[in-house]
């Protein structure tokens, strides 16, 4: 017995990663957290394990007046918010063009309202075979399919040969393409595109689109963009999407819940930048269509909180200053994990910036029980694991590698 | 020029609602709020017109450890807030039966979530003639379309001749239905469904489900249910779901946005109700798959609102206090504006609880045009105007209807 559509049936699957992260805390309790490497969970975590949320960000919420929280806001969210997402977004490296801002629940709702947009059912959108899972849910859901090319080459460097060919294979198969760059700081692999790297997708995508009926979209996913080893030089590239042509299309994912750690309030943004106004104006109404259609609007409290820290210079001073301390911290953990493996001569992806570190091997899913009787956890992935150095402290950064390259030689 | 798929296409339209509530602001501001009636706003304002934010409810969340703000949430809710949903919705009256609850952004996001998932392409969803607007939206977003029944007879009862002849027309055709009913406080009449209206519907379907091949879902929507005269003999009709046949499929759409005044937050559920343990969880992972694929989680910090709450039992009773004046001044506002129509010979619908009551006439947008010229602003709906009892003090809900009366006899 059957009650849903048949497009809704789907496994009757629970989150792995929030499984793993139950089973993690489990033998945390049990044998004491010293005992336990839980890389399990995708948000910034102190030395003790405990969640960090930033004091200037909750300061701030908890003195809103309740009214600024109790209120419905716009559906494509309130004005001074969409102004303070680009500021804090861009940092000035605003590109030359029209942009329109639509607010959204987090990275996610973002990702959502850009892809139902500008892909047809039985399209397939353009991801790396390095991929966050949810982007083919979010497909999945209505009927989009993914399609993957080699994110590395055999050096280790950016793929643009295997880029360029799914890119040109699905471009003329379709008419149109939504390809998902997620980067600086790339979830799983912790991976960020280079200048040069840019110049060359950017470069493919400035050779097709010369073919007028084609249309070209970019979804560039930036949750990670405030866990970045240089703030202004990983911002660069965001002026190379001014002025492109004007069936390129750049929309940018912008989410508040890792810069602001504010994961549960749910709140992000679709930043949609055109050389052609008209573009950005039917940008602005179609996923205002989506949103009043699928959540009506976003936390009012959560914009509240970007544009009050935003609009005071001191206020935007502290919470740099709180957040760079976190950011100090997670790169420390980071060398330490990459120092870690160098020593042992684990081979992992080669990080840049973000929350996160991968280590190919066949059989994840196996790899991952046999760490968790070593007590590592850490997540499963189609072609290896994901550890995340966002939330395990630096001495057991350094000790991991060790422990996941004994268990991938013997099994 | 166009980049956005062929069905994401729409009209650029601004929010009605929005707009109109903007210029009776700015009204206020130059004429003097005594001046001026602002009835466009679907919120409680008190008596000088500022939005109300239950004193209950923001002490909680501010009292809230940050850390509770800022994770992430299960995607389908913490377990808290399930249980937490089900005593404060149904207080007492749970139906017999299988019950899950799947957390959402507001009741928008409920009914999006329970549309999407139990109706196919290109049919049809029934909701009657007086109708909240976005109901509409969410189906045409997923090329859902929206058939009417008459809500009322000619002696101003629920008509469920028209609505009977609509439902087995629909089930006929689709072999399934999907059937929204916003009762108690019904927007934008202010109708509640009587015990009798509910056994008459249900009857209808019960009949119909002998037909094990027809698949009937009734998507309640109680967003008003917290403002209706008795707490308990309108919930009564919640019983009526429990033990019904296994092809009908009951989902309740809970909102925290006015009875908890929490619009801002976002927060919200979907209750799936059968006697059938496997519809139930069919349903569960169904909305949870649609969950990820389209906000990921939800408020974590809206959600340990109402836990808290609702698991303390002195917490409970000060919010019901609160909740209750409030109750009480929007009643005293209700009656006003009933009397003042009947007074001067105004038509309106029959009010019975929530925040909105309706005056039906020809031309409702000329109608809407010209009351502004009178400085009262309302809502112009397809039938007729819709007047936000909810957001105006009494002395304006009394001397309203002949204003209204005097402009409908006038054009």
């Amino acid at each position: 017995m059957s009650m849903v559509a048949e497009h809704a049936k789907w496994p009757k699957e629970n989150d792995i990663i929030f499984s793993l992260s139950e089973r993690a805390q489990a033998a945390e309790k049990e044998l004491g957290k010293d005992k336990v490497i839980n890389a399990t969970i995708g948000a910034l975590m102190d030395d003790n394990g405990k969640l960090i949320a930033m004091k200037t960000v909750y300061d701030q919420l908890k003195n809103l007046p309740n009214e600024e929280i109790s209120a419905y806001a716009s559906i494509g969210g309130q004005p001074a918010y969409q102004e303070a997402v680009k500021k804090v977004c861009f940092k000035g490296n605003d590109p030359e063009g029209y942009i329109r801002v639509v607010a959204s629940p987090g990275g996610s709702g973002a990702i959502k309202l850009a892809m139902y947009n500008y892909t047809n059912e039985n399209d397939v959108v353009l991801v790396s075979d390095w991929y966050w899972s949810p982007y083919g849910i979010i497909g999945e859901e209505t009927k989009r399919g993914v399609e993957n090319y080699a994110l590395f080459d055999e050096s280790g460097n950016f793929n643009i040969d295997s880029y360029s060919e799914k890119f040109t294979e699905i471009l003329n198969r379709q008419g149109r393409i939504f390809t998902i760059i997620n980067s600086p700081g790339n979830n799983p692999t912790g991976y960020s595109l280079s200048d040069e790297d840019w110049d060359k997708v950017l470069d493919l995508a400035k050779e097709a689109a010369k073919d007028k009926d084609k249309k070209i979209v970019f979804l560039v996913d930036v949750a990670y963009i405030d866990f970045v080893r240089d703030d202004d030089a990983s911002r660069k590239f965001f002026k190379k999407f001014g002025n492109l042509p004007s069936n390129i299309l750049t929309i940018v994912a912008f989410s508040m819940s890792k810069g602001f750690t504010a994961y549960g309030m749910r709140m992000g943004a679709a930043i949609g930048i055109s050389s052609d106004e008209d573009i950005t104006e039917e940008f602005y109404y179609s996923l205002m269509h989506s949103c009043r259609a699928n959540w009506s609007n976003c936390n009012r409290g959560a914009m509240a909180v970007l544009s009050e820290i935003v609009a005071d210079d001191k206020k935007y001073e502290e919470y740099e200053k709180e957040k760079n301390s976190y950011k100090d911290m997670l790169l420390v953990r980071a060398n330490a994990f990459v120092e870690g493996a160098k020593e042992c001569g684990l081979e992992i992806l080669p990080y840049r910036d973000g929350f996160f570190t991968s280590i190919p091997c066949d059989n994840p899913m196996k790899a991952c029980e046999e760490l968790a009787k070593e007590n590592l956890y850490l997540v499963p992935l189609k072609m290896g694991l994901r550890f995340a150095v966002c939330a395990v402290e630096e001495s057991k950064c350094k000790k991991a590698p060790a422990i996941i390259k004994e268990v991938l030689d013997r099994i």
